[in-house]
């Protein structure tokens, strides 16, 4: 095997350039072997191997800085620098991350998860390297699909602006998550069929330089006004306009090209942007075929390419309730960024393609275009990942929050998701929403309360948001289907002494160690909470009355979240002297693992929720 | 007067065409006239007093939806739309907005006040339109300096995907608040020589038809190709790349020339920009000369142009701080986000000039570009209102905060900043920042304290941030100077029973209540809290001990802020029974008014908090 000789970083500079095309070969034998046990991000990775070998033939990994965007396809960085021993741990509790780890690796020059922001990173690095007047290179790798968040245009419109080498390989694909949208995919697109160009500028330059009066002069001209010359012979004038060199399209799979590509890049003195063409999910044909099915997958079988189905998730569960209310409601309207299968809004996109928007990476665009839809009478139902949507923090304060607008938020991936570890984790969306006046914040307990509330926040008019875990939706409780009433709480069970108040996801959590604690013979009260925002005060009152403690329970960051808001309400009723103890994440960033491991170390577990009830009666 | 004519809506369409040039004078008189007066947004609407009018006499602005992006030069529109009357409560405590507010008119189609956002909203009414079947225009005024600001592009990559007419007039001054950075400003630059293009695409395009061999199967050959030509042709190259047709530029102090593009543009089918140069302060001397300085300004002598200058502000300490620190270590590295002179960072610049950056309206590029320059060993500081770093909270939690990065936030206009209202009032950021992990939050009592924090957040290693407020920096309790610890509040005064704790700008009304109550016979503690992240929590046990009562004091939301915390600090402590009350901003949008009379609304005024603690003995 090649690829035993790869022990560490730069260990690829000695491989015989003959035998590089078989390392290549092994790297994704070795990738999709790997990801089929572990699971993980595996088109992206495959389309990345020959390309990352460039790099690391080119540059100095541990001297210069690359930056990866989102990170997702860092599997043959990670294994070419001495890490591939550990993939057995990919993704799993105290392995390997699935993303770029400072602590990892002195290759990895930035941790990174969310998408967009490698160039503005990156052009940290370069800054901070003209300052020092040092010679290393700074290196960023962005998709075509990370091209659309906002944060890398703000970068690119400032690049021009960085002294020295600066180089951005684009890694095109003609994928985000899903398919791009959008004017700069019709840009690249045009780029991708780069012959027209090339041909057309020989074509015109040499026949202008051919006409005797006009020709010579004109190009002169031409040449004299530098941009407009520019603009018509290169192709990327989008880019060259920013003033970023352009070069490229170049073929991602070819190692001679991309090496000859970098080289021409170094001499560059500036920001020059790397057009390169690569296929997701190459060399595995199930994953060239549905590259978005295999951007993130499960463990899955190498020889068919399927994984285990297990039960509905609670994104299966919205997909369906959406799909009816679009039947029902034609004002509902569906807005993505770049997620229509992560958050099942496809089905909605096949019925109803004209309610349908996928903006792309632009969750800030999102909210707002959502506000503009909503001032007409739509209602726009925006779904969206719990970390991603902190990039729309901002228009959801501004633009939708005061105007007091009727926009609802499709929370999903909220709480801890598990593998994909803490740029994943969706445990700030409480806090950073229930700050905002005229918000409404939900969660629901199980798959019918999903629905429920997704029927709920239809009719409400204001900003609302509800939140559900990544995963199976919970299939019990089923009989616990009060009708939602703003700001209203549900009694799961009455009990004493303890009372249990559960948001969301917490409530199995805490019904199974109520259920746990009645073996014992010790009945405790387990409330749905339902609303974070408003509280229910009444329920609070009453809870405090008639127990000696309250326990909070919620999937989300103590900071913040609803245990902080409960103990707010307490401390100032001022009144109440019951026990109070909060289960949640704590004030920390909680590394990836499997939900359940997760919730172990951050004692949100049914035995340690069993366990917190039991040292309250000691203490008495 | 020409102006007397106008009482509401369209009346302007009645004006007789040779009158308009007089009416754009009286506006302009109105205008300088009444902002004298009341303060407010000088330059920026002289600016746009002709362009205003043409949309006026071009769109049925009650019917159609005018979003203006940022929204501070609506004065005109304001004036055209029957509110002159108003004019003299300009941002004042329940008078006229300096915003566009729905509220106050059908004619205001989204209230705005944050930069960037108003493609998005007329992209979502623009939508809605299509999927109503009506025929509104949609219009939307965006400055050069918001085109730099990320959710704009996110816009510009969508509205290629929008169907029918949408009208984006791209308000060009060569200036945002200071003045334009990046490389769309050299694009802009480009096109405002526009004759280069119009000469050289006539040129060509004349040249290639009169070469016969060439010359035809040349032209059909590019036009097939269709963008080939016309980036070579259509100055604009940026937009039409974008799928949006490009119009201009245009002078936008031309009413005909303007109405003229209007009409071309209402027949696009599909996105259009049309490029409108206009002067900043455009009428008055002092504003053209100084257009940074009456960005927004005070009350002011229309004669000399000179406002009161009160004592030195907070930002005048910070920028003296910064200047001294930038000497001293030349680590110390200065951001800003189209802020030198908002924040204070002009001196910085002059002196420091390569350890100056300033990325334009860019918040989330700037926090990460940031965290790029801490990796390699500078200490990034990042000056910056509270308001618009919401923009960057994703990249704080997720670029900074997650690798727990050494970057320096020194957060300005915190708390309510008074005229400018809702959306610059900066009451979110300790909600927002606190919940996240490694987060050091600080706020001043008075000047040395600002300067001492500086200082410290220098020292610090991880990501810290401060808070002060607009306006003049407090400079009593000079005595009171104790060196920074982490996580350490100060004594200011030692009494009995009820203890105030306060954080940064509320030490000073706490200390006048504290003073009041004194002369009263009553003598209560006074805590500077100092530290918001981490909690000075053997301060508060001893507090506890020793007081009745705890009133917390804070220039933030009630919701996340320092009252909550601790709160959350003392309930689930447990053992203490202390009566815990809050002083802050409610759960609401406050409006605008002097930053008194806000304090009054939201009873954080001395005598309120007098008659809080007064409250409390009633209670034993």
């Amino acid at each position: 095997m090649v690829l035993d000789n790869i022990k560490q970083s730069n260990d690829i500079k000695n491989i015989a350039k003959e035998d590089l095309p078989q390392l290549a070969d092994e790297i994704r034998e070795f990738i999709l072997e790997h990801v089929s046990k572990t699971g993980g991000h595996l088109a992206s990775n495959l389309g990345v191997v020959e390309l990352t070998m460039a790099i690391h033939l080119s540059f100095d990994v541990e001297k210069d800085h690359i930056v990866w965007d989102v990170g997702h396809q860092c599997y043959t960085h990670k294994i070419l620098t001495g890490r591939k021993e550990q993939f057995d741990t990919l993704r799993q509790y105290k392995g390997l991350s699935g993303f770029p780890k400072r602590m990892e690796s002195k290759a990895d020059a930035f941790d990174t998860g969310h998408s967009s922001n490698s160039i503005s990173a990156g052009m940290g690095y370069a800054a901070a390297r003209n300052l020092k007047h040092t010679d290393e290179k700074v290196v960023v790798v962005i998709g075509d699909g990370a091209m659309t968040g906002g944060i890398a245009y703000e970068a690119l419109n400032n690049a021009s602006t960085v002294d020295g080498n600066f180089i951005i390989i684009l890694n095109d694909n003609n994928m985000s998550i899903s398919e791009n949208v959008g004017g700069m995919n019709a840009q690249l697109t045009k780029l991708r069929t780069g012959n027209v160009y090339r041909d057309l500028k020989k074509a015109v330059t040499d026949s202008l330089e051919k006409i005797p009066a006009v020709g010579d002069g004109m190009v002169r001209t031409i040449r004299k006004t530098k941009n407009g010359i520019k603009q018509f012979i290169v192709p990327g004038m989008f880019f060259e306009e920013m003033g970023i060199t352009y070069l490229g399209p170049c073929d991602g799979h070819n190692i001679p090209q991309l090496t000859k590509m970098f080289r021409d890049a170094k001499r560059v003195d500036g920001p020059v942007l790397i057009h390169v063409m690569t296929e997701k999910g190459k060399g595995y044909e199930h994953a060239e075929r549905h590259p978005a099915r295999f951007h993130s997958t499960g463990a899955f079988d190498i020889e068919t390419g399927l994984g285990k189905k297990g039960k509905p998730s609670y994104t299966d569960i919205f997909s369906t309730v959406m799909r009816k209310l679009g039947e029902r409601n034609d004002k509902v309207v569906a807005i993505t960024a770049a997620m229509a299968d992560g958050t099942g809004l496809r089905r909605f996109r096949n019925l109803y393609p004209e309610r349908f928007f996928d903006v792309g990476i632009a969750e800030q665009h999102g909210v707002t275009f959502s506000a503009g839809l909503s001032l007409s009478g739509f209602v726009p139902v925006f779904a969206v990942y719990s970390s991603f949507l902190q990039r729309g923090f901002d228009e959801i304060a501004q633009d939708v929050c005061m105007q007091n607008l009727h926009v609802v938020f499709a929370i999903d991936r909220a709480g801890l998701v598990g593998n994909d570890g803490p740029t994943h984790h969706g445990v700030f969306d409480i806090a950073y929403l229930s700050m905002l006046p005229n918000m409404v914040l939900m969660a629901p307990k199980n798959k019918w309360e999903l629905s429920d509330m997704v029927k709920y926040a239809i009719s409400h008019n204001g900003p609302i948001a509800l939140r559900y875990p990544r995963g199976e939706a919970y299939d019990e409780l089923k009989e616990h289907r009060e009708p939602i009433r703003l700001g209203k709480s549900e009694v799961i069970q009455e009990g004493e002494e303890v009372a249990l108040i559960a948001y969301g996801a917490m409530v199995k959590q805490a019904y199974q160690a109520a259920t746990c604690l009645e073996q014992q013979g010790k009945k405790v009260t387990v409330i749905n909470l339902r609303f974070a925002k408003p509280l229910d005060t009444a329920m609070l009152d009453e809870v405090a009355k008639n127990h000696k403690a309250v326990i909070t329970l919620e999937d989300h960051s103590l900071k913040g979240g609803i245990g902080s808001m409960i103990a707010d309400y307490y401390a100032t009723k001022g009144d109440d002297n019951v026990v109070l103890k909060h289960v949640g994440v704590p004030d920390e960033y909680i590394e990836q693992g499997s939900v359940s491991q997760l919730y172990e170390e951050c004692n949100m577990d049914v035995s340690s929720i069993v366990d917190l009830v039991h040292s309250l009666d000691n203490r008495e």
